[in-house]
């Protein structure tokens, strides 16, 4: 017996749940757990389950295929480690946090590789027998050395996520185009206050009572993908933004950690830059 | 077009889902929002859905019957004003809380009453039209004073909850049973700490970091009913018994409007002295 | 005995709270709670005491104001009640939980008058005994309009505070500046997120996953003052817009309610579109 | 110039703020920051300053000492590194949350060894360079167990803190009084609820609604002692008691860290089982 996540993304209409959930049960397939959710707005019809038994992946695709609208898509997953990338440039905390759980056996991910543009991080990474890639920026054009790092994430095969556990370099749109949909960032406020750069002193500067940080999706504009987790604490007047920073990390590898979870469990679906999470 | 809740409970067994929205379809009624849970614990399956159609009620209840194990429950509910009593003594924020969101139009409820053992709360709650039946329990048994409540609640019809807003009288086992499965309660600590007696005042002496507020469900053993919402907030040394005191109070009038309002929305089922709230 | 709060804002250096805590013991004043801050930055130090005593206030603030350096600011005050003046528009969930707490007798406030440009709420403020004064902004310019709600809060003495209790037109410059630092308002965004016009729907569209209330002062840049609390709550993609809306009043409730007792109990320092809350 | 933190535990009496303060101002020391807090019911007065300058520590313990009360208490305290050691059994999550932040210079520890009953931590504990020490309880009485440990900790100097980071076996009062006030555990639950063994089953069969995690000081009574931190999660009806413990985890790491940096900088004060923390 195995398990399967059957992962549908349609154009709603009346009965999809009886058409899909008659081909699980023709297939004798057991639902452990379900998922359904529609958009009313942009008639939209997502639905996450997670089934039981013995089935042929090809077969099943093709019987849900049959009776859902045109233009569906259908994905059937057996569950297994992901193939995951960690760039990262010299703090340790988020980068640290993913290494742990890792070693904890929390994460269904194999981690090819940590790239960083330092190599501040090496002696950490290496203490877990994991590669470590630094990809020095110095002397380089933004796009030599983006190049470099394409070049390497492309020695390794089947990459399903690159995680970004604060890396500090604006990614282009080649890079972006290069491994869309697959890029994971941490960025250090509650998006969308405070884009850019330096997040905590525009926090600082404005004098808020809450900070935050989102993990989000990259796409090409900086800091607007899809956003997946957010999470904040409260902060006060006796908060200076280096406060703020220290107390934000521990936000930071929560949400980053929360997000990588729920990517590699494959319960985000993406659309409208905006994602459903099951 | 009308709405129905349908909520089924029934023991699992495979293909519960198909059989259950084989009918839905067979009655050409569209699936607004559908939500399940297994249990696997006491293969117990619970299904929430909102569908939009015309329908009887009664043919669709025995439709879906048909379909389900023995000893399954169905019901088929058309969203619709609930009728509540509440019960109060001294306190006004809990139940002052709900009057202003009855006022806004917020719950789908008639508020039948307000009852206390008090006339304190009385100027406040005829402000709104409200009744108000003030019933003493001076010089009376505790018994002799429920037993003139009862009757208070008996003189209104179809009453579907009695909302304890800060009652704070022990109920005995009749009381209990008479409305059973009715009573929600809300009860001023992080349950199942704090139990008893001023619960502020445990928690001062215990030095906790975090106080909190339950709704449940009330059945005979005090403090013990079904746990419908939870909600806590941070306190510190600073805060006497009566600043937690007084800053629980948001917190209980914020978690005894939430319980109301699942109940209202037929949002909770009740087993093993467990809730599944969807 | 009295009870008196004593608000120190001066430029910093060495001994300032001992040279305030030896007027204080010169007068035989119990200190009954003390909060300091210094802004390093700004090189500003706050101090609020509560202290104990009987003391000619005039020869209290002289007394401290002669230990500190130039332009310091001293205020001693004796609580009593604060005048405000509730601004609203049509909804009644801030205003109502303002009312109950004022009934319930938890503000240090006397509510002179709700003003409001739509006759909805008169009903429900009536029900308090509370003036309700309705001034249509129909047939007006936005001058004319406003300059009719100055007169009408002028005919009140003594106003300590505006409360913009969700009230829906943008205020002028002239406004502003006749009621220079009364004004607070709740904006139902975590600011500076979605600064302007429906931020739920912003939040909607841009698909965050937390959003929040802000209570601030009002200054000329919209949506730009002083913050005094903010709060937050989870959302997810089976949220609506509306959905946002309406659990979102419940944060908006709690956060202006926070604000405005603190500054009832005066809380708050402003400084550099900032506030120090102790 | 140097740093030192001055802890005053005294008898309450009107002046000692005025009092200790002309210590500073005498010996020109600047105050960077200042926290009080008087409890009014048991006349306990509490002082925490940080203070610049340069001073003989034992002349200024002295100089304080003759303006408090009889029987007060003051320690001035110059930072530097604390030394610790952890003691854990096989969960790693929270110990690795340590050995990340200590990595990372957030903690003001060095941690002398990781003393536990099972070999299973010992790959990542040596990855960090840090001592391991496995004391199998195999074969032994829980005293002559418990000596051995004792014995391995007296092996080194001057320990500061003992971090139970899920130690999964229940200490004897022999050992919490070799230890005394030097022990903070972690207890999966929020206390006082789910005193005992396996707390998240409890939790799940009793259908709470949240779920928390408690660091404390250990004293004799099981999950008795004062509570230094707590934090708390939302649960539901879908969450196992594994899943519980699952994320639970998360809340545990959170928490045990917090109270561990509270210890290090020294802002925890102990009084009748309950702490102030500044």
């Amino acid at each position: 017996m195995n398990h399967y996540r059957v992962l549908i993304d349609a154009n709603d209409e009346k009965g999809l749940v009886h058409k899909v959930s008659s081909i699980f049960y023709k297939y004798d397939l057991n639902i452990l757990s379900n998922s359904e959710f529609v958009d009313k707005e942009s008639n939209k019809f997502f639905m996450r389950s997670v089934v039981e038994g013995a089935v042929n992946k090809k077969e099943l695709i093709d019987a849900i295929e049959s009776v859902l609208p045109e233009k569906s898509s259908v994905k059937v997953i057996e569950p297994k480690k992901k193939n995951i990338i960690i760039m990262a440039t010299k703090e340790l905390h988020a980068l640290g946090d993913i290494l742990i759980r890792h070693e904890a056996g929390e994460l269904e991910a194999n981690i090819l590789a940590v790239v960083s543009n330092y190599d501040k991080l090496e002696s950490l990474v290496t203490k877990f027998g994991i590669p470590y890639v630094s990809v020095s920026h110095d002397g380089l054009t933004r796009e030599a050395h983006e190049q470099e790092i394409i070049d390497c994430i492309h020695s390794y095969e089947d990459i399903d996520y690159i995680v970004l556990a604060k890396y500090m370099r604006i990614l282009t749109p080649t890079f972006v185009e290069t491994f869309k949909d697959k890029i994971i960032n941490i960025h250090h406020s509650f998006l969308p206050a405070f884009i850019g750069a330096n997040p905590y002193k525009q926090a600082y500067e404005r004098g808020v009572k809450i900070i935050g940080a989102t993990a989000h999706f990259v796409n090409n504009n900086l800091d607007e993908g899809p956003i997946i987790a957010q999470e904040v604490i409260h902060v006060s007047h006796v908060d200076s933004w280096r406060d703020m920073q220290r107390s934000g990390r521990d936000v930071e590898k929560v949400v980053l950690s929360r997000a990588l979870k729920l990517a590699l469990e494959d319960r985000i679906f993406v659309y409208e830059n905006k994602t459903v999470i099951f």
